[in-house]
C-alpha cells in the first residue's frame, strides 16, 4: 500500500513571500484578518498560486455498516439506520444535504458496505466491499484485500472527482457503531488508552459509555496490529478504509483536503502514518463534541476554524465551516490593496 | 432617552416546546447540532414562528472621527484613514464588501461623522453630526443634544431598513481612535480598570499600548458620568452613539441582531445599560482578537459563534458567521424528521 501514494510536501520560499505580501498589503491592519489568512496562505501554496479558486467542491460521503452494531452493545440506534440514513441522503433530507445546498457544494453518497442492497437505486456510487464488516470481538473487521480494495476504490473516487474539475474535497460518513471503530484506530494511532478514547457516539449515557470502554478495551487487547494498513484492517470499517485512500490520493493530486469529524479524522491518521506530508494539504473544519476528536487534533497539532458543539458526522462540520475558506480565497483574490484603493499606511 | 424605546423579552413557552420538538425530531442525533440548534430556537422565537426566515440581512457601516485620533498618541494610523476606508467601501474594496457580496448581505455606509466632506457623494449615507467628536482629554467627546441626535439617526436608519423587509441586522463601524472610546465605555460599564480595556487597536506595540493606557486612565478619571446616555456623550464617538441607538431600535422591532467586534459591543454595553431585554435579540458573531472584546462578553455572559482571531472591526466578524446563522435557519426549516424520512430513533 505504501508505495502507491506520493505525496509531496509543499515548500516554495518565494511564492510563499509572494503570498505572504499580497495578504499584507490588503487594506487593513497587519494580520487583522487571523485564520482567514493563514488559510488563504495554504490555499494559495497547495495550488502552487497567488490566485487560488476553490472549484467544484465536492464532499463524498461513505456509508458502512460495522460487525459489532448488530449487537446493540456500543451503538444507541439500530443498524437499519445506516441504510435509512442513506435513503434520507438521497431524498435530501439529511443535515448534509441542506448544508451543501447552501453553499452549492456537491454531494456524492457512496455505498461503502451497507447491510443493505442499493443494487438498482439511482443517486448512489456503489461501491460496496461487503454487507458490514465482521465482529472485531471475534477477528479482524475485513481481510487485507477487502481493506487495500476500499483504500483503493476511496482514491479511484476521488481522482475521478478531480477529473471532472474539482480541486477541494470534504468526507462525510454514516455508519452505526463507527465511532468505535475510530475510538479503537485512535487509541491505536495516537497511544491514547482506549478508554479515553471512548465517548457517546450518538447520545449513550454514562453507564452505556462503560459498556462501550469495556467492551472496546477488550477489542484493542485481543488484536496487536503491526501496520497502519494492519490496524485499518483489524478495526477499521469499509467507509474509513476508503476515506483513507480519498484522503492520500487527494493530497497526491495537490487537492484541498478539508477535515471534519470523529471518524473522518481517524481515516486521517491512518492516512498520515502512512504518509506524514498528508497534512500540508489539510484544513480542519470544526472539532466535534465527540470525546476524543479534540485529543486527534492534539496529536496532529492542528487548530480547526470552528467549533459549534456538533457531533453528527456526515461531512456536517466541512460544510458548515466551508464558507469561512471561500472567505479566505476571496479576500484574497478581491479585497483592495493600500496602494490601489489609495489609503495612508502607518508609517 | 430611556423612554423612547420600547423593548419585550422574549417569553413564550408554548413556541419554545414547538420549536424543540421540532429540533429533537430533526434526523439527527438530539442536540447533534450543537450551537446551531440553540440559534435556531433564538431566531423562532424571536420572529415568534417555527419557520424563521432571514430577510434581506442587512450591515450598516457607521464611519465617524474621533477627536483624539488627531493627535496620534492612541492610533497607528493617521486620521485620514477613516474617509480613505469609507472611500473603499464605497469603491467595494475592503474586507467587508468582500464577505457581504459572498453571502448577498446589503451593505449599507453611514458618514455618521467623519472629519471630511463627503456632501456630494453618492452611494453614503449622509448622517453627519459634525466633523468628529471633540478630544475627551478636554471636554465630553460630544454634546448631549449630538448624542440623542446620533441616537436617533441610527434608530431611524434602522426603521428604514427594517420597512424595506429586512429583520436581519448587523452593525459595522470605522473610525480611527474608535477602540480608545470603546475601552472607556467598556470601563464603565463592566467596572473593569481602564488599563485591562485598552489594547493594541489596529496593531500598537507593548509601549505604545502603554502610553494609550495612561492617557485613557487619565480621561477615565477626568470624567465622572452620572447615566449611560452622560457616558455615551463624554466617551463615545458618533458612530457608536448611532450603533446604540439602532441596536436598540432593532429590538425594539424584533429583529435578530448579529453583533460583532469591539466597538460595536461597546455601543451594545451602552444599550444593554439601558434597555436589559436588548440582550434577548443578539446573536454574538465573533471575539476579537482585541483584548477587552472577550471580556465584554464575559460580562454579558455570552458566547461568540466563531474565533478567527480577526481584529479589523466593519462588520466582518458579522459577516463571516453569518453563514452560519443561515445554516440554522436552514436545517430548522428544510431537514427532514425521523418520521417524514422513515428512519428509525433509538428507542
Amino acid at each position: 500500500m505504501h508505495m502507491e501514494f506520493t505525496i509531496k510536501p509543499i515548500f516554495n520560499n518565494s511564492l510563499e513571500a509572494i503570498l505572504q505580501n499580497k495578504i499584507n498589503t490588503k487594506t487593513k491592519p497587519i494580520g487583522a484578518l487571523g485564520v482567514l489568512e493563514t488559510v488563504a496562505l495554504q490555499i494559495g501554496m497547495i495550488q502552487n498560486t497567488d490566485q487560488p479558486s476553490l472549484n467544484q467542491s465536492t464532499i463524498l460521503v461513505f456509508a458502512g455498516d460495522h460487525g459489532i452494531a448488530q449487537k446493540r452493545e456500543v451503538n444507541l440506534y439500530p443498524q437499519e439506520v445506516t441504510a435509512q440514513m442513506v435513503y434520507n441522503f438521497m431524498n435530501e433530507g439529511a443535515a448534509i444535504n441542506v448544508f451543501c445546498k447552501q453553499h452549492q457544494i456537491a454531494l456524492k453518497i457512496v455505498d461503502a458496505g451497507v447491510n443493505h442492497d442499493f443494487e438498482n437505486t439511482s443517486g448512489i456510487i456503489h461501491a460496496k466491499i461487503d454487507y458490514g464488516t465482521q465482529n472485531y470481538q471475534e477477528k479482524p473487521a475485513m481481510t487485507t484485500e477487502q481493506c487495500t480494495e476500499a483504500i483503493q476504490k476511496g482514491a479511484d473516487l476521488v481522482t475521478e472527482t478531480f477529473n471532472k474539475g474539482c480541486n477541494t474535497i470534504g468526507f462525510g460518513e454514516m455508519g452505526i457503531g463507527n465511532t468505535s471503530a475510530a475510538s479503537l484506530l485512535m487509541s491505536y494511532f495516537t497511544k491514547i488508552p482506549i478508554a479515553e478514547c471512548v465517548g457517546s457516539g450518538t447520545g449513550l449515557d454514562t453507564s452505556a459509555i462503560k459498556i462501550k470502554q469495556k467492551i472496546l478495551s477488550e477489542v484493542f487487547q485481543k488484536h496487536n496490529p503491526s501496520s497502519p494498513l494492519e490496524a485499518l484492517t483489524t478495526f477499521g470499517g469499509f467507509e474509513i478504509a476508503m476515506i483513507t485512500g480519498g484522503i492520500l490520493k487527494a493530497a497526491e493530486l495537490k487537492m484541498t483536503v478539508i477535515i471534519d469529524g470523529f471518524i473522518v479524522t481517524s481515516a486521517l491518521l491512518v492516512a498520515h502514518a502512512m504518509h506524514q506530508n498528508v497534512l500540508d494539504y489539510c484544513i480542519f473544519a470544526h472539532t466535534s463534541e465527540e470525546q476524543g476528536h479534540q485529543k486527534m487534533y492534539e496529536f496532529l497539532d492542528k487548530k480547526p476554524l470552528i467549533n459549534l458543539g456538533m457531533r453528527l458526522g456526515e461531512g456536517t462540520g466541512v460544510a458548515v465551516a466551508y464558507p469561512i475558506i471561500e472567505s479566505a480565497v476571496a479576500f484574497l483574490n478581491t479585497m483592495a490593496s493600500f496602494e490601489s484603493a489609495g489609503v495612508s499606511g502607518n508609517d
